[in-house]
């Protein structure tokens, strides 16, 4: 599939656009392509934009004070990355995005997405669902974080998101779960 | 300020309705009272509701094997309570909902939630970034559990709801937290 119909199949899951209203919302995403390691968006920057990933897989992470990276989120195709926070509070960065692979991506504009948000009911209405979606899945994660031990949380993870398990080197999962790589090598033998 | 005007102030954040725009979206909402303890969500009931609270606290809460309770929300004076993830998955109820303390809510079902975001568009602008907040509310605390000791973490959420200190038990909010009533206890003195 092309980037158009990669977008056009997703967005259909949630609600029918005519092809006007498709070609008239795709006009306004910006094919971007990143190398593996390429940083996205850094700490401290404003934010204006969101990127829907087409393959490949970026991560969104936090370093903190004593240099260890937290991993909020990997994106491989058809999830969305930003800083989330920044890009609706208009903060500066909190976190950092970049590629854990090679990556295609379309780049959304959040002045471009309000702006057909207001002409387009329907885009609207696909945009609040991506947005309950996603909610839920962070819900279920913080359960996951408060009730699951580490072997629990990974297979979780795989069994949501199995690409991952080639794509993402060991390290970066054990960030994301909140384990050392240590603990995550003694229960896998990796 | 009676339920009409706190919805209305609430709304009114993300919004502007006409009077009779928000006098028909508020003619879709139930009140409902709840006494302290009261179970309003349980796990393995379908969900077809959520609640606005006017006033007083519900709790969102998960119980596991053990029989260990984990917090997943707190929902005080206009946050949003319900079984998210079986309301937008219409599944069957994984957490339950009760009341830590007296609550007036007022109730919505899904269905005129959906009818009403169909027949106005700011509404269902004002639903997208109701989900929009949530979704980097919840972002914020999973960096935090991943990141933050107990101590950060509880200066955190007292720091965010004030409101809680005098609401809720001490033992609710280390559910909250994440970490043994012992632990909150050796950090505070309480």
């Amino acid at each position: 599939m092309n980037a158009q119909e990669i977008l056009r199949t997703h967005i259909k899951k949630t609600v029918d656009l005519t092809d006007e209203q498709f070609d008239y919302f795709f006009s306004f995403f910006k094919p971007k392509f990143f190398k593996k390691g390429q940083v996205v968006i850094s700490e401290g920057e404003q934010v204006d934009h969101e990127y829907f990933v087409l393959d490949g897989c970026l991560k969104t992470f936090y370093i903190n004070d004593n240099l260890k990276m937290h991993i909020l989120q990997f994106a491989t195709g058809t999830w969305w990355a930003s800083d989330y926070n920044a890009l609706y509070n208009n903060e500066k960065a909190s976190v950092n995005v970049d590629c854990v692979s090679d990556a295609h991506t379309l780049c959304l504009y959040s002045e471009d997405r309000e702006k057909v948000c207001r002409e387009i009911h329907e885009i609207e209405r696909f945009l609040r669902w991506r947005s309950n979606r996603g909610y839920v899945g962070l819900q279920k994660r913080i359960l996951s974080l408060l009730n699951n031990n580490a072997r629990s949380r990974y297979e979780e993870l795989i069994a949501q998101h199995p690409e991952l398990y080639n794509l993402v080197p060991k390290q970066l999962i054990a960030a994301y779960l909140g384990v050392s790589r240590e603990t995550l090598s003694r229960l896998y033998h990796f």
